[in-house]
């Protein structure tokens, strides 16, 4: 079984506690309450003060939680402090993306190297990562210890890419192409499909335009 | 409230299908049992079974779901052969990507022109795509009657730009920043964040290293 359990959505919610509690704008706010979290991001406030409870040492009645504390907590429980090594394979446009991304080494994760098959990119640097062969991918990976590989190819070498990946070791996939992975048990893949985001905002669109039909 | 009732998630799943069934792999077969869509995609078969029930007009027992009607069922239900027109704003790495995707077209989605604040890209193309100032972002989405914003810009401007799509009448914003944006209750915002999805990648890879640890 590769479904997402839903205590995972979990994860995704501190994640974005996280980032709203970094915002400029909360910068000399010492405290900060469950109730104004779940205002600003438009959640439950029962959900957001259990989550925290989970997460967090705790708030003080009628002051809230502090809010460096809470970050340091949450970082804490997503892993953060621990620090995952990372390879990309295909260094398109979304892989640039991806290369250039700021908030990665914040959540532990280092891109050590990058993977193409095209000849004029091998050898090449992009943001100060090397860009490899990906014929090294196994050998690469196992000799650097990786524990993530980041799937950005075109979904029809998305298979032998990940198997390469699998090969040299990795533990999970994160898998940006629309492909369906086959990997081991022992191989987590994460799938980030665009048609299928797509396909939520269409609905979300649809039945706002619903809404507007009784006016 | 802006969260994702679970009922969305069908409509991730149905578009997961959708993705299996017009795999090249399939392309000779009539027929398929919502029991092998479920082994194949690692999902519960209950809930594939039920999640077809709502979407498709049902499956011949013993013999499974037509393939081409069941495709032909789901893009209906998912309003794919509805058309939506959106803008794209940022044409940074990842509104490449985007502009480059092949599959939204397939869902309905027609990205109508791009928007970014760079004197060097206004006035170029980017596949087929013009490029404009980012200051007629609210004038033309009235104009071309645009429903749906793509945003790719810095997440300094996200807001901003988030503002323009709204004055010019879109009714979704598909977020790729990691802004908390404000919107009014009638625009919907489905928020792509990278973090999110990472926290939930590093929760699967230590639960799954924490699995190796007995052996």
């Amino acid at each position: 079984m590769r479904t997402t359990p839903v205590p995972l959505q979990m994860y995704h919610r501190l994640s974005l506690y996280l980032n709203y509690l970094k915002q400029d704008s909360l910068k000399d706010a010492p405290y900060i309450s469950a109730t104004a979290i779940a205002n600003e991001l438009g959640l439950n406030d029962v959900l957001v003060r259990k989550d925290l409870a989970v997460a967090g040492k705790g708030g003080k009645p009628k002051i809230g939680y502090s809010r460096s504390e809470l970050i340091a907590d949450i970082e804490m429980f997503l892993g953060y402090n621990d620090s995952f090594e990372a390879v990309l394979v295909g260094v398109g446009n979304l892989g640039k993306a991806l290369l250039s991304h700021k908030g990665f080494e914040d959540c532990g994760l280092k891109i050590a190297v990058a993977f193409d098959s095209n000849p004029e990119l091998i050898g090449t640097q992009y943001k100060g990562k090397k860009i490899l062969s990906s014929a090294k991918i196994s050998d690469l990976c196992k000799r650097l210890n990786i524990s993530i590989g980041i799937l950005t190819v075109p979904a029809a070498c998305a298979q032998e890419a990940c198997d390469a990946l699998v090969e040299g070791g990795v533990r999970a996939v994160w898998n940006f192409t629309p492909a369906n992975l086959k990997t081991p048990e022992s191989v987590s893949v994460k799938n980030e499909d665009m048609s299928a985001s797509l396909a939520i905002l269409i609905k979300l669109l649809t039945e706002n335009l619903e809404k507007r039909e009784p006016d």
